[in-house]
């Protein structure tokens, strides 16, 4: 038996890609002429990264990133967040960093001089709301194990990874050594899977680490089929339910559904006008894991994570412009 | 008499500061922190931008700029527009280059190599919507009359000068040859005010330009107040219809107030929910230029404004997300 672990520093450590992202409405021939699918996220190279943004309507520009923007959205629920991720020093690198610590999100990884740029990810948002990525990696891909801090990671009650930090090819080793670090320390990994393309890239990669070294797995509807390889929500439900301790399956509009061995609680989605659901599953994890964190009840869980998406679909950007402060507070167990 | 200008290549050259803002929410207590005057612009150096953007909250980016504002607005409503300013060889710049590029916009200006970076505006928004503006000019500073390309000035239906761009110094003298070849070529020559506080500092300046060289004034209330030194509208007005041969005088949620010689035309605004009124003036302005040059009614140049205002203060940004390209055609006179 291991001894009682200290009180974390840290409420939750994300580790993943800094992006900033580019936001822009675009018409649906955008996409076709493009050969985008609609939805997923795609890897570009800097080539195509220009070409594309070169056809983009103008766009805003806002920091992004899978699991930054969820711990700038738990920081603003109120939990106490880490980050680590790399960006170039160049002005998008400062703008990433000034906004995740503007958050209060601590960010320790420092930037990465001489190489490849801070990534981007172009995001063409079409009339009903949803959003296709192209994202250019840059300065991401020299994320590697050096940069996971383990005395870090031991300080955080969850060290939370990001699926699409499987791409750039030293992360997964980063992934390992943090998902050890947490571990040895006694405490939890959770993962998000990201993007159903992302696990048809890795699908074998991402089952080893589910089975083998998540605690808490977040994942939608597709993403959850494609990791089972199964057509049912129900049937990849259920797998899900067998290989990781908890699992917290998003479903869009349906709510979400949670499930802790024998335990199963479903939880509504709170109504909102979509604009742009860019971030919504990372809201959804940030309400979650900062009600989780702080103790509360897999209902509460749920609950903090469909008030935090609705925010962030409500308008452009990944990350909230309403003050979440009191949200927390408000959950009534 | 001189011979009747060939037709014009574009309907609307604007000649004006090229920045990047920088938009994040704020509590009234910012502004306090900082001594700001809410709904102002004030000039900052590189020192205060960097001290004000450590204790902003996160934000977006966006390409703006008041001219640069209505450029992309007036184009969005179908009008041919070019733009002239100044950006440096950056990532910001380029940023800027894009979207004014995508908005279609002919920007050609070459970017600045060597010198002070992209100029950035940083903006605090308020919970009641109003925008309090410092502005770090950077690039913009390079911008003179060596950068007034006489031959695209002649081009133009009507050259567009931003207010703003008398802070820095080496654009006064820009602005008064680029007014020269304008009216050398037949031309119509417009102004915004811009700021009340821009009133402020460069008065005698501002009265000269109006009398002597500006065909078409663009002020909201609190602008031709202080120029004239009057305390009320009414009278600053008056004054305006005898400087200068048309005026657009915009009073917010009152509507505009049209003088050209005996003529007055009042138009109302057009309703909307207030999110951000950052390019309320830049658009009302645009839609203005683009019913004008269209050959449309005045009371048609107020509406077009109105409709253009109304459409960027319903969102955060300066610049439209709705598709407004039918909106000339609409107008029925």
């Amino acid at each position: 038996m291991t001894a009682p672990a200290a009180k974390p520093r840290f409420d939750i450590l994300g580790i993943g890609n800094a992006i900033v992202d580019v936001v822009a409405p675009v018409h649906e021939a955008f996409l076709s002429r493009h050969d985008m699918r609609k939805g997923g996220m795609a890897l570009i190279d800097a080539a195509t990264a220009e070409r594309l943004y070169a056809d983009m309507p103008a766009g805003q520009e806002s920091s992004g990133g899978s699991v930054a923007n969820t711990c700038a959205v738990a920081a603003a629920l109120g939990a106490r967040v880490a980050f680590l991720g790399r960006v170039a020093d160049d002005q998008l690198g400062g703008v990433f960093r000034h906004d995740i610590a503007a958050a209060g999100v601590h960010f320790p990884t420092p930037p990465l001089a001489g190489g490849a740029p801070t990534a981007r990810c172009l995001i063409a948002v079409t009339q009903d709301g949803q959003r296709t990525m192209n994202t250019y990696l840059g300065a991401c891909v020299a994320f590697g194990p050096d940069e996971v801090d383990e005395v870090l990671v031991a300080e955080a009650a969850v060290t939370y990874l990001e699926g699409y930090l499987f791409d750039p090819p030293a992360a997964q080793a980063a992934f390992r050594r943090a998902a050890a670090a947490a571990h040895a320390a006694d405490r939890a990994v959770a993962l998000s899977l990201s993007d159903a393309f992302c696990v048809d890239r890795h699908r074998a990669a991402f089952r080893e680490l589910v089975s083998g070294h998540v605690d808490i797995l977040f994942a939608n509807e597709a993403e959850i089929c494609a990791l089972y390889e199964r057509d049912s929500f129900e049937a990849a439900a259920a797998l899900a339910r067998q290989d990781v301790a908890l699992a917290a399956l998003t479903r869009s509009e349906a709510g979400s559904f949670i499930v802790r061995g024998a335990e199963t609680v479903e939880v509504a989605a709170v109504p909102t006008r979509v604009v742009d659901t860019t971030g919504a599953g990372d809201a959804y994890a940030a309400g979650f894991l900062a009600a989780y964190t702080a103790g509360r009840s897999l209902a509460s869980c749920g609950r903090l994570g469909s008030i935090a998406a609705a925010e962030v679909i409500s308008h452009l950007g990944a990350r909230p412009l309403r003050d979440l402060g009191g949200e927390l507070a408000a959950l009534v167990n």
